[in-house]
């Protein structure tokens, strides 16, 4: 509810436009019903439901869809139908427009008139439904307004009219509203009065502007280029935003609008934007060049940027004149747009801008269909499995066996393996002894059949699986492939099943997200006891990664539980909306056989993460973990970023959050301790953040999140 | 997601049979992928959403859709694909069926070969897949089952059986499984093992079997009559589901499938499992009577109950061998269903009992336009308004304007009241001076300028209104329908405002679904100090009233938010799925204008609820509250069930919950108190239940529900 988004598509706007006229769209409970006014999403799951009908075309098509709308910003006029269908029928999807009359002071009226005056705002919701207003109206705060002013009069007017223009944005039940960039150094009286509104404002979004800036040297003039002419110290408008957003603790309903100029900083400094919460980029009529045939197009730089918020649903909105004069034979130019006929349709005086935008988007390559299948996935929270204390469901399993890549690796593994353990002239007369453990339905054994008919080895396969109800399902599929002579079922945990014969090859797939975080070390050494002395385990070792995020959607998704055991879990989730603020880092190793004396899984790593000075400060939300396999020899399988095995989806990355997210400053380097602990009945992990400042060791004897032997 | 109930719609046969072979009903989240498993759906909203498509056809049309879905009972089969496409084709929705073969006895099984045994259950996940299992069968739990037998062995076998089987059932996903009647007195060692597995099952609801059954005579043969041939006592039936559902503490998945049978209770008994969570009627077939022309039909007062369940979306499951020989020319009876060519569908054994069910599903009159608008209200809890300290936000007053009926009656009320006011002769020459108090967007305004059209009388309108915004709003609409010279806009709150002039008619609606809880009679004294001393209120007078219910599913909502705060707040609901247990009774009345020296709105009230014998025991939930007023003299307007206004649907009732529901034995009495406390800043509610049990004083000093003034 609180991240509801635009969802007015580009090319809809017809539908878009009369299902708004269309009484209907108030005939659903939350958009229009007083009663379901108060209830809090996260507390009534219903209300969650409900929220999805408020906006007027409710299919998103997932992540992309929201930055397939584009607004334009307007100036004050009383006349808003007028805007709107101008606007509109120009092809945008919707406006950020002035509320309030730009003139309107609140000390200059009296107060004995009081009583029966009126607010100048510009139009009511008798000439737009509220309906209209809320799906096609971004409200845009009186730039005027400046709480840190050192006129009296003036912060006083600033904060009597910020309180009366976002009571009247509310009011109309609008999605979002842009707040002015704030004026000069400080901006706690601004965030302070913002943060008293926000404590108890609707579902409205508040989008802080804030230039795209940051220069090493103070006096770049790039800094004075907004449309508000305002100036800002210090020259990076990241720490502007961070110090705003931290007065406000990191509450969920503020987010950014970036002012995109003609001059941008460094890539890397660019990156970490998109792991906050930035709804909006306003691109300048003046950020434009020039092409060939007179048309305006944006830089090679600006492209890469827009096609990044385009990637993280960054919704587009143009501003400023048209600043170019088109070719001869193309429609007018920003001068002439009432002399046109009734018959042809008005263009709009930046259509040409709108439309390169558009051109840049359907430039973009399409999600491959599996990133499609998992756009419901992106960002969602969730816990990790047990597998050893839970025993997986039928639909668990059949999803898993979907991940074919996944299992030619496996297949490539166990036949190098056959290859290596049986000489050709032996093939036919020697049966290897391969255990599966943890067959589940029988995916592994599958491969292992097909890995020895593919090298003409002689194969002897135990399937060895704790879960009665998958062992239910291996016995109908042995029976189904007629592998009864080949194949024996043994329905028993691997760590207590007394084998009648020791293995060659023993076969496992027990990884976690984060490698040994599904216990694969622990049950693996159990089971190796029926492995012959110079056996080979499929997979031979695994490792863990691990890298610092910014990810404020992650953030405050944990933050919603309100309790401390939500922020010591480690969630399986597909990270999208984040900065990567520094390459992954091997944490922890597992190598199996494990000969060694006396075998311990316990580990513990200190890690120094380092980010090159010109990507600026950023702030920490959690850290990113992922594993990679290696199964045998030059057969590896895994999720880190830069080795990822690909097409495969059986894994999510796993995300290990902070209580409190931790500032960095440019260039200083971050410290990360983790530990695996171990007892008798259970693992977890412990971790902290030692530099650059110190928090408090998170899930202490695994108090919150531990996964049961 | 705990809800989850059947979607497979009675005419889509064919397209949902299509959509399970379709793999993509396997592609999305909450059904097939392994991740999402362990999030608690209460605590992330968005697995709420993404657990609605589990359901293989999604589009509930509300309530009443579950119950066009209707079910048949099978015998154990191990032929599953057989036993499905059969009874779907044969006109049934989903079957309940045996899991377990029925001489299944885990003692029988040597623990030696227990390695590699496998459970003797009724087809695989290879079989059917997931999706088909999980959307087309209720898992019956053995029957033989009896958790407490005397005999030691046949108890431990009945244990392990059970986790079994309940195992096996939700290895599959499945929505739903039967649990057999308790045979006997005792329940407590079967509670104690169901409430064990309840702890950590997935959303899968366990359906208790309860035969519809209560005699005051001991030896009554409707007793014995149920399909597993048991034995009731106490021979009220709903004794027994009630103290198993205590013994497992209300659990929200913990739920009853009722057999009808022949002979059926008082209707009054039977008013009480309307309150309860009964998921499904199992009718057999034997309780059908025959009809003139040889067809099966139903009882009246059986009918009657079919209806019932209907209406509260209760779904039907047939049970039974076909006990009609059908009329020669009509197709086959019980016997023969084999010898059909394969031309024609096979028909179905029992097929004229489905068709019966579906003739008096069809003869069911539809629901009224604005019931349809209100289904997703249904038992939908939501916090009441405070429009004294909130202000309304626009859509809110959309909606409630949208009240014709509402605002017809308000017409009437000044149409009298003027009429009374200024005798016609009088009419051209005086002018009333009427102050619409809380004008909102101006519909009372509205109301009174026609009241006076109407009557030919002179009107002078004062509106005040507090709500900056609605002021704006309040002002287009003058201009808008040239009010400028009959009415004054103020800008203030009623209880503040100095009037120029004093009143001969003070119009307000400030009445919540309670009457006086959104503070009418605060806002109404201090509105009178300009009311004529021989002045009228419009309302003069409003009252509301109470009555005790029982309601699981609002017990069960207000229980998921885990604090007190919760149960000792009063919720605004479309109250649907209740029974109604005594009739409402008047709690505080308030009348206007208020000239008593010393005015106080703290009111006391003691209630007894009275309940016949006849209906038995029951639980009491908490309380639904209603309110009256009279506008003026004959005009009233109202929700109270016996003299509710029709048509409007501006208030839903008030829900009052209690901490624990209240167990009522048969012919008790109810008592019930309740205050309406005052202070200076706030005004709230407390209240109690003092026989036949005494409750703990709730909400004490409004700490967690108030009213702020």
């Amino acid at each position: 509810m609180k991240q509801a988004d635009f969802v007015i598509p580009l090319n809809w706007k017809n539908d878009s436009f009369r299902q708004i006229k269309n009484p209907k769209t108030l005939a659903n409970p939350a958009s229009s019903f007083p009663f379901s006014f108060p209830v809090k999403p996260y507390q009534n799951p219903e209300s969650f439901n409900l929220s999805k009908i408020i906006m007027p075309l409710g299919d998103n098509l997932g992540d992309k869809s929201d930055s397939r709308y584009c607004g334009v910003e307007t100036d004050f006029n009383d006349d808003m139908p007028h805007v709107l269908s101008y606007n509109i029928n120009g092809g945008f999807d919707f406006i950020v427009a002035p509320l309030m009359e730009p003139g309107y002071r609140p000390s200059l009226i009296n107060t004995a008139s009081r009583e029966s005056s009126v607010l100048p705002f510009a139009g009511s919701d008798l000439v737009l439904s509220p309906a209209q207003w809320s799906s096609h109206v971004v409200g845009k705060i009186s730039s005027w307004i400046d709480l840190d002013s050192e006129d009296d009069v003036l912060r006083e007017d600033s904060e009597t009219a910020l309180k009366q223009e976002l009571a009247w944005a509310s009011h109309l039940s609008l999605q979002a509203c842009l707040l002015p960039t704030p004026k000069g150094n400080s901006c706690a009286n601004y965030a302070r009065c913002v943060n008293q509104i926000l404590q108890n404002l609707n579902n409205m979004q508040l989008w802080l502007r804030i230039p795209l800036v940051k220069s090493d040297d103070e006096d770049d003039d790039s800094v004075n280029g907004t449309s508000d002419g305002m100036v800002v110290e210090p020259t990076d408008s990241w720490e502007l935003w961070n110090s705003f957003r931290e007065l406000c603790e990191h509450h969920s309903q503020l987010s950014v609008a970036l002012d995109v100029l003609s001059s941008l900083p460094s890539v890397n400094s660019l990156g970490r934007w998109f792991g906050e919460p930035v709804k909006a980029a306003i691109v300048h009529t003046d950020s434009f060049l020039t092409n060939a045939r007179g048309y305006p197009c944006l830089s090679k730089r600006h492209q890469k940027l827009l096609s990044g918020f385009f990637y993280f649903s960054i919704q587009i909105v143009l501003s400023g004149k048209a600043v170019h004069k088109l070719p001869v034979g193309s429609l007018p130019s920003g001068s002439g747009q009432a002399d046109n006929n009734a018959q042809q349709a008005q263009k709009h005086e930046i259509r040409s801008y709108l439309d390169y935008v558009g051109y840049l988007y359907q430039k973009m390559e399409p999600l491959p269909e599996q990133e499609r299948f998992e756009l419901g996935y992106r960002d969602f929270l969730q816990s990790p499995l047990q597998p050893l204390m839970d025993n997986l469901e039928a639909q668990t399993y059949e999803t898993f066996e979907k991940d074919s890549v996944k299992y030619i690796q496996y297949q490539r593994a166990v036949s190098k393996a056959l290859v290596d353990r049986i000489p050709d002239e032996n093939a036919s007369t020697t049966t290897v002894i391969l255990m599966v453990v943890g067959a589940g339905r029988g995916p592994l054994v599958r491969a292992s059949l097909q890995a020895a008919e593919e090298t003409g080895r002689k194969l002897k396969v135990y399937a060895v699986e704790k879960n009665p109800n998958a062992v239910v399902t291996l016995h109908s599929l042995v029976k189904l492939e007629g592998w009864e002579d080949v194949v024996t079922i043994i329905s028993c945990d691997m760590r207590c099943w007394e084998a009648p014969e020791k293995a060659d090859i023993l076969v496992s797939e027990l990884l976690g997200s984060f490698g040994d975080n599904e216990l694969s070390p622990e049950c693996l050494d159990g089971a190796q006891r029926f492995l012959k002395p110079d056996g080979i385990s499929i997979p031979s070792s695994y490792t863990s990664f691990i890298q610092p995020v910014t990810t404020s959607k992650l953030y405050n998704d944990v933050k919603l539980h309100k309790d401390l055991l939500h922020f010591e879990t480690a969630y399986v989730v597909k990270l999208h909306r984040l900065a990567k603020l520094s390459p992954s880092q091997a944490v922890f190793t597992f190598t199996h056989p494990n000969y060694s004396p006396n075998i311990s899984n316990q580990r513990y790593k200190k890690l120094r993460f380092e980010t090159p000075v010109e990507t600026g400060s950023f702030i920490v939300h959690g850290f990113a973990g992922y594993f990679d396999a290696i199964l045998y020899k030059d057969v590896h399988l895994g999720i880190e970023p830069s080795t990822a095995t690909p097409n495969m989806f059986s894994w999510f990355p796993i995300f290990f959050p902070l209580r409190s997210p931790v500032y960095v400053k440019a260039g200083s380097p971050l410290d990360f301790q983790i530990w695996r602990c171990c007892g008798n009945t259970k693992v977890w992990y412990e971790w902290c953040v030692t530099s650059p400042t110190v928090s408090p060791i998170h899930n202490c004897n695994g108090r919150s999140y531990w996964v049961g032997l």
